[in-house]
């Protein structure tokens, strides 16, 4: 396993294998590596030549009150999960060369960027746009792993990446889950001991919610007031955001029919945590 | 020569050749070819194993009482000119595909796109940037040819490139003359005979202008009074802007020092004309 900092290594060691006719498979992370990056890891090593993953910690999707100084980092902890793991190369992008002084230029994705989590968090995907474009340019995957936990985030990076004529393909892996159903993600760290068991609301509330719709309800407000109860009974529990939409384009649904997301945002204590489902009907 | 048309062709064809090890060379131009893009063809075909040339009117760069319907188009004597010049491949993208319905992305560049011909044209550089982006992940190009009669469109794709962290070069080449000094545009084209008399006066007032700083002269609204007198003595003229600028990053100068750019457009007649000239002291 190599470890590399420059982006023009980076390219070069790109450049390298695909003169090679070496396929490149890409996981973006932010570290702190947890089992839902490990399906990605796996995917991506089982169908690739080559697998990159990066670590960056990117301060463009955080805003002025959230957590990015307090984002968890352990450096070893992932070293050793991507040796573990055959990765070829873990790139480490420095935030001097991703954003040198004088950067002015923004990926921007209309509308679809300011619904759901970007209501709360206005410039949240202007931030993951850019510096998923600016990964795409460093490292020139033929695939691209994302996890479907951040549904619209994937679905944003798929956007762009099909409006900008990007030649990577995107592939979204399923939410990997705790026992009890919390979705894997690096937040659930700052969880307090009663918070972590609370927390297992936000799926329990997803549950509900497919269970009603397969057994025939098609109200969306019926839906979100089952939720509701369920998460509201938690008293650290306080709900940014539940919505069904459209699964291909996030629009709001008035009737329930046909391809179905089921999002949340639930701060539970300071921690906001978000999950997801997908109901067919 | 070859013609493409489509995305995944072009990407193909810029796959093999890397693979192949060869560089390839791009020019980027919106067709009715002259001597100003013969220059940068040249150049291209000079530098480089593989030439591309892409020819493309991008309807997102011209404003709604703009000129994209009219803009000069003559695909014959586009061709005609490419293979005469050993170009390997013209790329003809097609609209459908470049803005395919429900595309949402954009690349925005900070403020240096709403200085100069930005004020005038607000989604200008906007439009120029995302195409841009969206020519070079289909041609994956070792260098980009542009020229620097559009100074502030070579300087915003020049920091697009940097920011975003393409593997890309830019090189801009020198501004191409007719004898009489109008720079060489496919706009000429619309110029009636007296107005193509009257249009040399941008020259002749960049000329004037250098001439004064180099006598001396280091106040910016002196140089710009001198250049509009050359300039309002032709009846047809009417000026958008002239400006003295730090030829690095557009910003206005209040003192003519170090690398000065001198900008200006210029209407003649219905006709947007630019110009510019740089003068280090």
């Amino acid at each position: 396993m190599k470890i590399i900092h420059s982006v023009n290594q980076m390219q070069r060691f790109s450049n390298e294998q695909k003169k090679k006719g070496k396929s490149i498979g890409f996981v973006p992370t932010m570290g702190y590596l947890h089992d839902g990056h490990l399906s990605l890891v796996r995917k991506c090593r089982k169908e690739n030549d080559v697998c990159v993953l990066s670590v960056f910690v990117n301060p463009t999707q955080f805003g002025p009150n959230e957590d990015f100084q307090k984002y968890p980092r352990d450096k070893k902890h992932d070293e050793v999960f991507a040796k573990r793991e055959k990765i070829d190369i873990i790139f480490y992008p420095t935030e001097k060369e991703m954003y040198p002084s004088g950067y002015l230029t923004c990926v921007t994705i209309g509308p679809i960027a300011n619904l759901l989590c970007g209501k709360s968090r206005p410039e949240h995907f202007q931030g993951v746009a850019t510096i998923v474009a600016k990964l795409i340019n460093c490292v020139s995957p033929k695939v691209m792993y994302l996890g479907q936990k951040d549904a619209q985030q994937a679905l944003i990076i798929k956007q762009m990446v099909r409006d900008l004529k990007y030649s990577t393909r995107i592939k979204t892996l399923p939410i990997i889950r705790e026992k009890d159903g919390l979705a894997l993600s690096s937040r659930n760290k700052y969880l307090k001991a009663d918070e972590r068991m609370q927390a297992t609301c936000l799926y329990r509330s997803l549950k509900e919610a497919r269970n009603l719709i397969r057994a025939g309800e098609r109200g969306p407000s019926k839906i979100a007031k089952a939720m509701q109860k369920i998460i509201l009974s938690n008293p650290s529990a306080k709900i940014d955001y539940i919505e069904c939409v459209n699964a291909n384009n996030l629009v709001p649904l008035k009737r329930l029919q046909g391809n179905i997301l089921i999002v949340l945002a639930v701060f539970v204590g300071k921690t906001r945590l978000i999950d997801n489902i997908t109901v067919n009907v």
